[in-house]
Formats: C-alpha cells, sequence, structure tokens
C-alpha cells in the first residue's frame, strides 16, 4: 500500500508538522462557541474534528512509544469516530452537547500528543510506524476538508450570516464555453501503482473495459444550473432517479444547498458571507441526484469513475483538469464552495476493486466498510489541502449529501 | 393584577439591579462551550437565557425611552421565545446552532439594555412601567430556575461527569417520619388577592367548595421512592395512568431522572457531581405520571392546587411547608434538585380560574395561552430565587417532564 | 354505581339483545374488505369493534358460566383494548393487519358468546353480573359510536368517495339566531345520584361553586364556523392556544376535519356522502383546540363540564339541549356527523371527581386511567346510541382529537 | 430490445392467458380480508397487485383499441405504481386503506380488460404492440413474486398463523458439502444478446474484464447460516459493512427473517405453517447486510453480477445452477421461501450498463429509475413463475430488504 522506503524519516516529521499546524490554523477563526455546536448528525464540531485527529495518533501510533500515558481515560470514547474494534464510542448525533473538554483543553491535548509524536518520529522507527503516520496526516487532512464543510453547514443555520473569513468579491461573469475531450476507451488500468501514498480503497490496479467516451473540458457551472432551473429542472419527474425525486418532495430542493432567491436574483451563502452566483464558477452543494438529473435533461451522463480516471491520467486534461491546479486560492482564507473546484460526482457506486485487501488491524475500518450506499467523488476540491488529491483518489458520499463541495462534470458515449 | 402604587422607586431599581447580577452570577461558572449547546429541544441555552430576559426588557420597557436604540436588528428574531404577537422567532429546537452571539457579545448586549433600564427607571414613570419591569424581573427569576435546570440536563450527558460548582457531601441519612396535616375542608378561598405582585394566572380569588383532607408534612423522600422501586413500582401498569404506563415503557424509565444504579446501590447526577441517593432528601426529577403512580401504589393521591394552597397558607404549615424557608441553602451555589425543596406536582390540571383575564398586550400570552395539556405545580424547589415562590403561585409542566426540580406531597380523603 | 335492583332481569336481557343486533346492524352496509382497514392508530376497524365487544362478555362475564368455553384461545390476545390486568394484547396500531379472524368467522365468534350470555342471563345470577351485563351493553354502545366515526374515517381517506348509506339531501339553510341561557350560579350539585347505571367516573355527586354565567341555547353552527373562517380565525395565533397554534401550523388546518374546498364553496365528507355545508348544521368535527379558539374569537369562552351539566340538569334547557332529543334521526342511517347533534368540548380537563373510586377488578381499568391528558364533552351526538346519553355522562378525547362528533356550545360570564 | 418477428401471435395470446390465470390462482386462496391489508410501504395488498396488473395493460396497451373505454376514471389514479408520466398516484403507504374496489369488483375489472386484451390481441396489431403485451406479461409475472413475497409477510405478522396453502412436511436433512466452480476470467461477454424478451437493463451486451474465481456449487444452506449464528454472526461488527452493523443493531436482527427461536431450536414461518429449520435448505430471507457479512466470516466473497453470469452461462454449472430446474416444486402450491431456489444477492449495485438507453415512452420508467441504492440479484426463486427467470436476468432490492426469497451463493479468487 504504502511503499515505506519511499517517504524518508525528515518527510514525514515536516508533514506531520504542518499539517497539524493548519488544522489550527482553519480552527483559529472560529470562537469556542463556533467550535462547539453541531448543525446536523452528519457533520462534527469543529473542536471534534481537532479532537479526533488528535485521537487517531493518539490510539494507533502512540501506543508505540513506552513512555506515553494516554491524556484521559475518557478521551477514547469521545473521539473514537466508528472504529468498533478499538471499543464503544460517543453517539455521532451527540458531539455538540459535549462541551467538555473545551477548544481550551483540546488545544493541550494537541500540544500533548505533538510532542509525543515528535519524540516518535525522531526515534527508531518499528515497521508500520511511517505509514501509521502517513495515514494520520492523511486522515487529518481530509478533516480539514470536513471542518471546513461542516462549520460551513453551521453558519449557514445563522440568521446573522455570520463570515468565516473576509468578505469575497461580489463578481458575476458569463459562464464559459464547454469543450470536450474525446477518449478512444479500449483497455485500460486503474488503480493506484503503489509509488507514494494511496488509501487501501484505491488498489489493486486492475484492468478494464471502455468503449469510447467524451468528458466535459471543465465542471458544470453555475451559469449551466440556471439553465436548467430555468427549463423546471427541479419540477420534472422525467429527469430524476426515483430515490432523488422523491427526495427533491420531500425536501423542497428548488436550487443548489446555500442558494437564496432574492430580489436581485439567485445569491450563495459562502464562508466570505453573502453573494451574487457567478455563472463562471463551478456549480457546488448539490446532491448525486441533482447531478444525475442535469447530466440527463443535458442529453449527457456522468462518467464512471473508470472513465474519470483514465482522462484525468492517460489523457492529461491539461487546461481542463489538473490535480495539481485545484487550488487556485490559498486553501482556507478563500473556501467558498463556490469559487473553485469541486469534487465531481460519478457513476459509480462506491464498492471494492477486484481483490481488494482492507489494510490490517483496526485502521481496516477505514475504508472498507464504507461500500454500499455511496457513490464515487472524484478530482478534489477548493477545501482539499494542497497535494491531498490525486487522480486515483476514491472520494464517496451517500448520494442526498448536498454539504461537501460537490460539483459534476458530463460525460458522453461517442 | 399589580398594585402599582405598591411598588416604590427605589425598590424596582434594586430589584432590578440584583436580579441581573444573579443571573449574571450563576453563568459565571460555566464557560462559553457550556452556555452554547442546547441537550434537548425544551431546554435552552444558558446564552440564550441571558439574552432572552434582556430582550424581555428590551422589547417591553424600552419602547418607553425615546433614545433607545435596539442593540441588533435580529436580536428580537433570534431572543423571542414565544410572543406571536411580537413577530417571528428563531425555531427553539434550532437554539443550540446560534453561536453567534457569542458569550462577550450577550455581555455587551445585557450592559447596553441595562444602562437603558437604569435610566427609563430613574426618570419620571408612565403608567405601567412599574409593572412591566417588576413583572420582567419575575420573568428573568423563573429563567434563573430554567437556566439551572437546563445546564444539568446539559452536564449530566457528559460522560466526563462535569460539574457546576463545588462537590458537595456525598451522605445518607434515614428517611424522617411521615406525619399528616389534617384540614376540615369546606368552602374555602384561593388565589392571589392583589397585595404585591402576582401572576395574572394566580387571579381572581375565588371561592371553591373542599371536603376534608389530609395533605403530608413533607415532601415523598428518596427513601419513600426506594421502597416504590423495590416494590415493583414502575413494572406494575396497574398503578399507573396509561399514558404514564405507555411513556415508562417507551422511556425505560426505572427510576428518577438522574438515578443510576452502581456497585454501591443507586447513586444521583447532581450539580456538584456524581453522589449516592441520600434517602432523607426529597425526591426529585420525577414526572407527573410518576408522581401519580407513587401515590396510588401508597394508598393516598396527590392533592389538588387548591388543597394544597389552602393547607400552605391557612393553617400555616410551619415545619412543614413555608414558602419563606423553601431556600436552606445558597440558591445556585448547591442547587443539586435532590438536595432541597422541590416543585410538588398536584392533582389539577393548569386551567384558568373562574373569570380569568390574561393581561393586556403582549404580555397577555405570558401565562394563558398555555393553559392546556399541563398540570400545576405548587411550592418553589431549591433553585427558585429568595423571595420569588409564593402561597398562590401556580408553576406548570406537562405530565412527562422530569428535567425541573420536580416531586410530590401526598394528600388523602378524611 | 349500579344499584342492582334497578334492573330487573328482562331488562338487561333485552337490552342485550338489541345492542349486540344494533351492533350487527351497523356493520351490515360493509364489505369484508371495509371492515378489515385501519385508517389510523386511534381508530379501529369494523371487525375488531365486532369481536373485540363479544370480547367483553367472554372476558368479564362469561366465567360466571361454568360450561363455556372460549372460542379461541388467542381471542384474547387479539381483542383485548387495554386490560393490563387481563394481560398482554395486539398492539393497537396492527389491528388492521389482522385479516384473520375474517368477518365470518367474527361472526360465528358473536354467536357463540350470545348463546351463552342468553345462559347466563337467563339462570340465577351470582351478585354484579347485571352490573357487568349492563356494563357490556354500555360498552358496546360506546363502541357502536366508535364504529361510525372511525368508519367515517377510514372512507373519507378513499379518492372514489364511498358512501356508508344512502345520499342524504344537499341543503343548505341560514344559521339559526344565538340566544342565551343565563344562569345564577351559587353553590350547585354535579355527578350522578346513583339512579339507574352511570360509569364510575361520573361519582361521586358532589358540591360545587359557580360564578353567575350565561350558554347558548344552541351548539355553534357551521354559518357561525364560516364567519370565523371569513374572519382569518386559522391565521391569526392570538386566537390560540400554544399547543394548538402548533398543531394548526404542522398539520396545515383550514377548516374543520372532512370539510373541502371546491368550486362552489365548502362542501363536507359525510356518511352519506359530499355534500354541501349547511351552515344551519352544527359544526362538528373540531378539535379542542378549534373550539377554544372559536370561542376566544366570539368574546366568549367554553363552560366548564359544572356550569354545562347544571344548566342542562337544572334549567332543562328544552328546546336548546336535551339529551332526550339527541337523535333526531334514526342512528346509523344518516349519521353525518354534519348534521345533528354534536358532543360538545367543555373547558375542562378530564379529571377525578372528590373522592372518586375506580370500579373494583380489572373494570376499574375502564374510565380511571385515562384521566390526563383528555378534555371532557358532554351532550350527545347523531351517533351515540338512544337512551345512552345522560346529563351527567362525561365523554373525554384528546385535545387534538377530530374524528369524533365533536362540536361546542358558548359561554360567558355575567 | 424485443424482436418483434420472434414472438408470434398466439404465442402472446396464450401466454397472456396463461399468465392472467396464474395470477387469479395465486389470489384464491385469500379472503378478501387478507386480500386488502398492507404489512407494510414496500408491500402491497394482493387485491391491488391484480389491479395494478390489470390497469398495465389499460394504460400501455388498450388506448390502441379504439372501441375501449377505461373502466373507472379514478382507476388510473389508484392503481398506477410509479408512473410519473402517467400521473399522479394514490400514496403507496396508503395502498391498504383503499377497501373500495372489493375484491370483487377489481375481478370485474379484470375480465373487462382481459376480454378487450383479447380483441385487441386477436387484430392486426400496431408495430410495438407485441412487445408491449409480453411486457405486460412479464410484468404481470413479477407481480405473481412479489403477491407472494407481499402475502407472505402479511401472514407472518398474524398471531394466529395462517397458512397460505396446505401444511409441508417438517423434514430436516444435513446440509449438503460444498464444492466450488473454478472459472478462468479474463475477457467475458455479459448481458442479453437479444434472442427472445429482455428488459432494457439487460442490454447492450458488453465486453467485461474478470479475474480467475470460484463460485459455490450451491447457495448457502441453512446449516451453513447455523454455523454462522453459533460463530457469534450478528454479534461481531467486524463482519459488517456499516450500515448493515448500524441495522443490525437498530432492528434488533439476530436470525433470517421469519425465524423463530423455540423449545426445539429454530423455527421458520412458511406460507404452509411453522415449520423446523431444514439444514439442507438453501438460507432465505436474508439482507444484502447479512449475505455480506456471511461471506466475510466465511473468508469469501459474493460474486459480482459479471462473475454469477458467466458461471452460470458459460460454464453451464449443470446440477449447480440451471435456471431452468429452478422450481423443483408447482409454484404457488408450496412456496414457502425456506424450500427452494432463492435469488442470490451478488456484490454488484444496479446501475446501468453501458451504453444503456431505457425503453422509448413512460415503459422507460419501468428499471431505469431505480439505478441508485440498490443491489443486484440473479438467479430466481421458487416463486419466480417457471420460464421467467433467465442468466442475464437482473433483479435488483434495497441492501436491507429481507422480505423477498433471498439468498447468496458464495464466491472467491483463484
Amino acid at each position: 500500500m504504502l511503499n515505506e522506503t519511499s517517504l524518508v524519516a525528515p518527510d514525514i516529521q515536516a508533514r506531520y508538522s504542518s499539517t497539524r499546524a493548519l488544522t489550527e490554523a482553519l480552527a483559529a477563526p472560529l470562537s469556542p462557541e463556533d467550535q462547539t455546536a453541531q448543525p446536523m448528525p452528519d457533520a462534527s464540531p469543529t473542536k471534534w474534528h481537532r479532537g479526533h485527529t488528535t485521537w487517531f495518533f493518539e490510539a494507533f501510533l502512540l501506543p508505540g512509544l513506552p513512555s506515553y500515558r494516554p491524556y484521559h481515560p475518557l478521551f477514547g470514547y469521545l473521539f473514537n469516530s466508528y472504529y468498533e474494534t478499538i471499543g464503544p464510542r460517543h453517539p455521532r448525533p451527540q458531539r455538540g452537547l459535549l462541551t467538555r473538554p473545551g477548544t481550551g483543553e483540546v488545544a493541550s491535548y494537541r500540544t500533548q500528543v505533538d510532542e509525543a509524536m515528535s519524540e516518535l518520529l525522531a526515534g527508531p522507527r518499528q515497521p508500520g510506524t511511517t505509514f501509521l503516520a502517513e495515514l494520520g496526516v492523511q486522515h487529518e487532512q481530509q478533516h480539514q476538508e470536513l471542518l471546513l464543510m461542516d462549520i460551513k453547514s453551521l453558519l449557514a443555520l445563522n440568521p446573522l450570516r455570520p463570515r468565516y473569513h473576509r468578505e469575497i468579491a461580489d463578481d458575476a461573469h458569463p459562464s464559459p464555453a464547454l469543450g470536450w475531450v474525446e477518449l478512444a476507451g479500449g483497455t485500460g488500468l486503474v488503480g493506484h501503482d503503489g509509488t507514494g501514498f494511496a488509501f487501501d480503497n484505491e488498489q489493486p490496479r486492475h484492468r478494464v473495459v471502455l468503449r469510447p467516451y467524451a468528458v466535459a473540458d471543465r465542471p458544470t457551472s453555475c451559469g449551466d444550473w440556471l439553465g436548467f432551473m430555468a427549463d423546471g429542472g427541479y419540477e420534472r419527474p422525467e429527469l430524476w432517479l426515483s430515490d432523488g425525486w422523491s427526495t427533491v418532495q420531500r425536501e423542497g430542493w428548488q436550487a443548489p444547498l446555500y442558494w437564496e432567491s432574492g430580489e436581485h436574483g439567485w445569491a450563495v451563502f459562502t464562508l466570505g458571507g453573502l453573494k451574487r452566483v457567478d455563472p463562471a464558477e463551478p456549480v457546488c452543494h448539490i446532491s448525486y441526484y441533482e447531478a444525475d438529473a442535469f447530466a440527463r435533461w443535458a442529453g449527457c451522463r456522468l462518467p464512471t469513475e473508470h472513465e474519470w480516471e483514465l482522462a484525468a491520467s492517460e489523457v492529461g486534461l491539461a487546461h481542463r483538469f489538473d490535480p495539481g491546479r485545484a487550488h487556485p486560492r490559498p486553501m482556507g482564507v478563500e473556501a467558498t464552495g463556490a469559487a473553485g473546484q469541486v469534487w465531481e460526482w460519478t457513476a459509480s457506486a462506491y464498492l471494492p476493486y477486484p481483490g481488494f485487501r482492507p489494510s490490517a488491524g483496526a485502521v481496516g475500518e477505514y475504508n472498507g466498510k464504507f461500500m454500499v450506499n455511496q457513490h464515487v467523488l472524484r478530482g478534489g476540491c477548493v477545501a482539499s489541502p494542497p497535494g491531498h488529491p490525486r487522480a486515483t483518489y476514491r472520494n464517496f458520499f451517500a448520494p442526498h449529501c448536498r454539504w461537501p463541495f460537490t460539483g459534476l462534470r458530463l460525460a458522453r458515449d461517442l
């Protein structure tokens, strides 16, 4: 999974430090009150993200440091997310009721673990330590993204319209032209090749057969989406999957999440405040159901995850999709979800690759046990930490989820 | 309702100041995180109580101060509890998601309103101002009690077992002997006589006919309750009202709220931490259903609110029940709910007295519109501010509620 | 409770036979399919009513007939309604899933029990037998009313608009003038005096003190109600109890149950089909919340149950309210709920009378255990079997219920 | 999709008649009461199945018969299942409240449509008519299976333990030995080749790449399942998908649906009554979650639908799996769900094949709009009408469903 020799000690130590610091920087603009509340069961308080990522190192790495004493006997109970083999957990929907430990004590917890990790990583390492440390870093990077999408969902519920960061420009530009990248299909290889870090769910690399296809050279824009809405997209059941249509009706969806109809047209709540919907930006905060309905309306379809990966990795998609360019603005400062790249829903259900083997031990619960009732998203988003996404990365959410930074890219048969 | 001339200006000014200061003192031990969370829809965050009681003065009194400018245009929306005639409100179950305004800004809000109220009360007053100021003080006193019962319900959900105040003695004493006070019944007068402040729901004073009856000379104790439990009280449907029994089964009740079965017998979570159940203390945190079932088990019944009031006011109940002695310990310091007096459930539904007229204007929503689906409680509790309860005071809660400081006193026919 | 000697044998035998026959006559127009479905947990299938009333005699009377063998070992489980002391029961919300026993087998069950009851009543009776038989008759009469209100709620859900009986005249007449009956108040006696049958909840007879008051000389009419609606009755929160207003909003109430807005004004679904709302008829199928809001809108209030009873029994209310005239049309033939007398909500919560003692044994569960969260209704309705209601009769339902034949009569202070 | 010329007229007429007759034969043992109730929203009343399958012909075929008049203007509303483009529908969860039309009128409806269909099929046919008639026949065959699984779920809820057909033998035999069929993998073709009828979701036929694999030569047996249970299968979270484990805990699953623990070991409710669990029979009425957990426990996995199809069609699986032998007993007479073949869960999510095109018109809603949140099952079951299943047939249910006749077959990598 991870080639141990490909990561040298200074690298992981530096990566550990900078990742931990970035989490704190992301939390810094938030008050103790902001860090405590939980807007819905799917989203966690900032304070909990800070504690949970710390617990990950304490639970999986620090038993390897003989001198280490856990910070508190109950923090494992409070900050374990879903590792059944580690032990019982505080119920997820009640994370917002844990007013203690407070933000200050969580900071102390982080400091203690950071000091111990520094000692652990500086000394001679047991086999697997480097991998687990890297896994912990990657895990914390995932939570940095979750922290931002969760705090956005909380602030959006406040009638005071609080901002996470400074106000952003209220621009509006025309939707750019849409081009297509054509691919010949045939037999291709998908999945991670083992060079550098990858999650277990990206492996094994394997052959797939594809028909000739084309993918759009940019994500669907807000301008495109306004066309869908103007054409009755949210009122026409023939465009929707059955589960999608019943969700539209039950939830009263009429636009992407965070969009509001106002006197001057559609506005959108962002981490920088309320602003006009900019037709040029990728549409964001849509469910799989909406992505699928839009594609059907457009006479297209969503790409499979294999189509997406081969287009991204083999053809290059220069000037179109480039994981290295996924963060045109400093992450965390203007992570608006409406101004940047978005995770792209694919047509593929989240299932194991042929020959999939979960990682050994408790971290084997990391990915495999979620392989049902989810769809794969590819790419990365404005909230993804730099260097975190890659072409083989398999993100996943349930089809109704809209609070992540989710969009789509069209595909079609040739 | 309130005899305007009976309250002189210095009195209300001093009462305003001391009441406002007590609220802040009660909140002081709580962190910003503690003050933000909402444990259930019935209970509100501390921060919200502080803002709401402030808004009450801003909304009902300060329009009378020409120079006053409201603190924030949306605070009325955020801090209005249920006054339909004032305008729309933030949904009650989402009060815990309002991380802004933070505790600091709530303090600023309180300061601005206090300064304006000081100016208003110092000057010549319009008719009704003194009454409304006194109503606001009484209202804030009610919220002091709510603040304590709400924060207790929040802290009890935290596996870390946080304490609100210093640890209290882990004593256990035998349940005191139970005596009876006999009353002749006949025609009596109940309701407030108009001397001093009273809520509209305590009036008009009116005649009632009672049969001869007896009431216990003390509330039911934890020792009594342990006897009920040992005799299968929670397992015998014949003791329960139908709605009560279905609640017992649905909720899995086996003891009062906050009781826990441990290695050394029953313990109870208090604002001072976990301690042994003391048989000598009044049982607390029971629903009307439980109070009613206990009385049936004991071969008795609950007193009606009229029986309770006449026993308390006519016979005196010295050394038995005495509102003036309801607070043997400094309120807020050891308000444990299990160590002190309790609100006593009566057999009476909360209904208007004959000839009842709600107060004029928006404050007419204060009491009258809740006169259905509730039962009356009488007395006062350890969390009641000194001087707040009186013999005619009608507290009320829905029959399933257990998070207030609720107990019972037995009665029987003669 | 019941004076055993006041009921001679032929009387109870005849009453048993005619009551049992009326139940079957009421069910006769209904197909096996109609008799099986359960429209909501509160309402039971016709087939179940037929079985349950039969089980009542089997469970409470026939153990006194030595030769009797229960029809089926599981019928007690299926047809026990809520008698905890008798044993466990089939869950109420699943009564509609009991397709067996079918209507035919229920008829056989009724026949077997009728034959045994005939034998029991013909022979020498043990003490209490006559009372229990009369109680069973009264119980079955109550279920005759329930059967009609339950089947109405079922048929109303069917888009085919099925009729229970022949179409009724689609008349409309002006609302009659409203007069007032004035009463002096003072001390009066309420409750049953022990002559003839009464339920335990009507006793003991006791003294009450009333202020001078007036009651309307007729129930509120549909014409009156149309005035309430036209004046925004369902949109004005200041008219409503808090629980009532939240129910109005949650349920989207805009008119009484079964009313429909059509091209030609308001229509109402009846057991005889859809017809125009007739302003002259008493309004029916309203909740306590609506009755209370209407009274507040009218500048009046609801009478207490004591006021109602004294007005009905002492002053007579001839040509106004007369239980003996409660059935101007043959019950069951034109029981429309909108054309006839209605049960009248009172301001009184359903609570025990002073000195109340439930009947001994399992039938003690009949009334007492429901004395919480309900309001008292007085009078009788078009679906009440002839002779069943009396001036002391205390019917009761939860405040949100609208599917019974419920209306109101105004009262006011003098 | 369907080669029109491959179906000659006599064939479809005969198939129409025999299929329609089989539906009536399946309903014949059920009383009007049995045919009316709906045990849960997922399952429909027998009476509704009879009406809905009839409506399918009326809505999609009989507009082509100029003389035809619809039976009732509202039957389209009542019997449309989910065809949004046809019009609105009665809410699915309320199908059990439609006591009218009764079973008799549904029979009349069937007769009218059958006569019209006979006329339509006898005359010269428009293009597409034969396909739509065949689709209607296949549709009705699917509902025959649904009718049996739905009525089983209803009868199982009745404490009287009613039987659908005569009692079946209470045998128990040892679980047969398990063998493996090895397949080389490589590139293969899956999907229907266009010879004879197929649903749109079985097409287009396309190439897939498979690794070498093995599949069990028989479905997992009840004996195998008892081993899983004895080894704590339902108590070990590490065996389960996350959604599966939370379902196990929420629903309290401890065995397959319809299994009951009794004095003499495990029994199972069947359409022939309660009988002992026979270790030799295929396990039935398990969810995808359970199938997946069992496979993980066994150190194996579920086959993908492609693996299943290639194993069934290419290698033959004679004496192992053979669709032609899926009905060892007359369907409908002893369809017990525990004694016969079962639909086999696969590891594949139900998604469109590459190049999938739904059928044109309203029947395009038949399959495509359900392609999310479901897993594919392959094979056929004891309740499948003879000739209905084929190797390319893609059945599908949500992962939590247990009321269909569902089992599993193990697979593993080579």
